[in-house]
């Protein structure tokens, strides 16, 4: 029996893109989905209420962080991560393992599992396939993260075999050490570099395993964007269609179309957050070809319109002006970070929804041609 | 006619304490009141909605910063202050003597005004009693504060009547400055040092004078509690009973119960907002007996209750724990400074609403024994 089971509802007619529902011990979730990051039990700047108000149904959470700062000990105590953070939808947290080898010389590999560095207090911690899973566990998290490596970019072709097949054994003890809890599902990764055969090869593995869903991991590191979508063609190619596929770390608009056109059907990327904080606004890129408003720039000055116009997120139904946004961008108020957030997140819900409309109506191909021929 | 007015409902009979309803242009609101402060046109990490849920209704805005950022002509492009920020009730807006007092040897003093450097880009900029009311007009404001000088501590006799006597000529151009807005209202400022003569001088002529409320300013500016209350009761015994008057900075709980003990109705402080920022949640004396909660200390790491027991405000009421609330203060995030400091103002207007219901019962001694006895 799976936790979390995927659904096909419709497959566009002239592509591979999917529309779907995730079913997940808390809740039914439309897909193609993207899910915000909160990081540290929290998805930066916004409450629960703001969350859900705006459309997101599954956030991702991140195991490393929450392993090193307070502690999956302390969050189990609480009730688990929904009921530490107040957040009653749908969870995905990841296996730690993009975060350790992320820490370069800070971190050792072996079969065994990965001892590092904390980057907070520098204290010596090790991370496993089983020490990933059964944190995640204690999280609670719907959708757990087998425990992989995501190679990095470039890398040899020698290194990249040997690491997916330590993947693909991690994956093993992933899945097993997850067989402990019924009430979570859990996802394996698929891996590969950039080598045609290797992601073939890593989504025939990955995919015959006993994982609710899978993922493709280690694109977006780096490469150019050909190489990125012919690896996630040969990934989903040998994914089984009856289970979920996610493209890890991914949310850029036009990403998040090139994935959907490939048949992923789930996404993440802190990508719309942190540019809000950073405050930048992202739009359709009919109202700005790169779909991005720098809000600091001088042409904002005494610009009262909404962020985008037609656009029914907080931010821009109750009038908050580019030009007040951009005031509270220079003065370095937190407020203007959550308007922009709301809004970027918002975006990426009506941007995921418009695409799913456009799958059920067999209408995919002219809504990213639409796109792209605005977005430079 | 005046814009603002004062009406006295009850006397508490066994002190000065007076609860009242300020009218002002944007509504109707019961005193004493505190007023939260929104120095750049927002009340730091507030949404407009969060800050009139929790109950606030007037809230103060600050001159100096937003003359030099974004500019009273943009905000009065804007549509004023109240549609800028989108904030439907009270604001009242402080002169910007306060701030370019505080700059030290960044300003000069005439009885023009004062010739001073922006903080932000050490611009040279000058302020005076028609520059400061002309740019409060510009930002549509409730209540406009006079152009004063805030007198330093400690100060010489002879500088703090000299400063005060400029204060009374200054209020009254900016009493003249402010006859072209009959929509907003003005309110004086009494100075007076530590000085009880000079303090009661000021009282009786601000007082005189064709204001719509009265202020107390340069008090909490680093004297003691006694020569405080003393400078205070001075004050307020002079002043005409069917104005409000306003103690201006003060906004610690024990300086609330004492300021309205003598017949102060209007309040504002950073205090609650800025220990918020800093990790820090105000409770009830009974909670902690200084009044105060230092979230990242350890004894909150198990700690699953809310801040305090029976509060309302929405973090306590949502169960977000001080195990959750101490995770987001040490991981740094926003959301941390949000939860506390929705509490920290719903704590004082949950506060002041007592004080209020207390006078009308003629308990208002109680109240405050009853708070001492617990206060350290």
């Amino acid at each position: 029996m799976y936790a979390v089971t995927y659904e096909l509802i419709h497959k566009d007619k002239f592509t591979g893109a999917r529309a779907g529902i995730l079913h997940t011990p808390h809740g039914d979730f439309f897909t193609p989905i993207f899910m915000p990051v909160g990081t540290q039990a929290t998805v930066k700047t916004l409450s629960p209420e703001e969350i859900s108000e705006l459309g997101a149904e599954v956030i991702l959470s991140n195991t490393y962080h929450l392993f090193l700062r307070p502690g999956a000990e302390l969050i189990q105590k609480a009730g688990g991560l929904h009921k530490f953070m107040h957040w009653s939808k749908g969870i995905l947290t990841d296996s730690g393992g993009f975060q350790v080898f992320s820490l370069g010389e800070l971190r050792k590999i072996s079969e065994d599992g990965v001892t590092f560095r904390s980057h907070i207090d520098g204290a010596k911690k090790f991370l496993s396939p089983e020490v990933s899973v059964e944190t995640q566990i204690k999280l609670g998290s719907d959708i757990m993260m087998a425990f992989d490596e995501c190679i990095p970019y470039p890398a040899e072709y020698d290194y990249a075999k040997k690491s997916t097949e330590r993947t693909h054994r991690w994956a093993e003890r992933s899945l097993h050490a997850a067989k402990v809890s019924e009430s979570q599902g859990i996802f394996g990764i698929c891996q590969g570099g950039m080598y045609e055969d290797l992601r073939a090869e890593s989504a025939k593995v990955i995919g015959s395993m006993d994982f609710d869903g899978c993922a493709i991991g280690g694109l977006s590191v780096g490469e150019d964007k050909e190489t990125m979508y012919k690896m996630l063609e040969v990934s989903t190619k040998y994914l089984p269609e009856n289970k979920a596929r996610y493209l890890m770390g991914v949310g850029t608009p036009d990403h998040l179309i090139e994935g959907v056109l490939r048949g992923v059907d789930m996404f993440d990327c802190v990508f719309a957050t942190r540019v809000a904080r950073n405050g930048m606004a992202m739009v359709s890129p009919k109202t700005s070809s790169r779909g991005r408003l720098v809000m600091k720039n001088a042409e904002f000055t005494e610009d009262f319109s909404p962020l985008e116009n037609n656009c029914d997120c907080y931010t821009c139904r109750n009038n908050f002006t580019r030009a007040y946004i951009r005031h509270l961008v220079r003065a370095d108020e937190i407020f203007g970070l959550r308007l922009l957030t709301l809004h970027n997140l918002r975006y990426l819900q009506k941007f995921m929804a418009d695409m799913r409309e456009s799958i059920l109506a067999d209408k995919f191909n002219e809504f990213r041609k639409e796109f792209f021929s605005e977005w430079r």
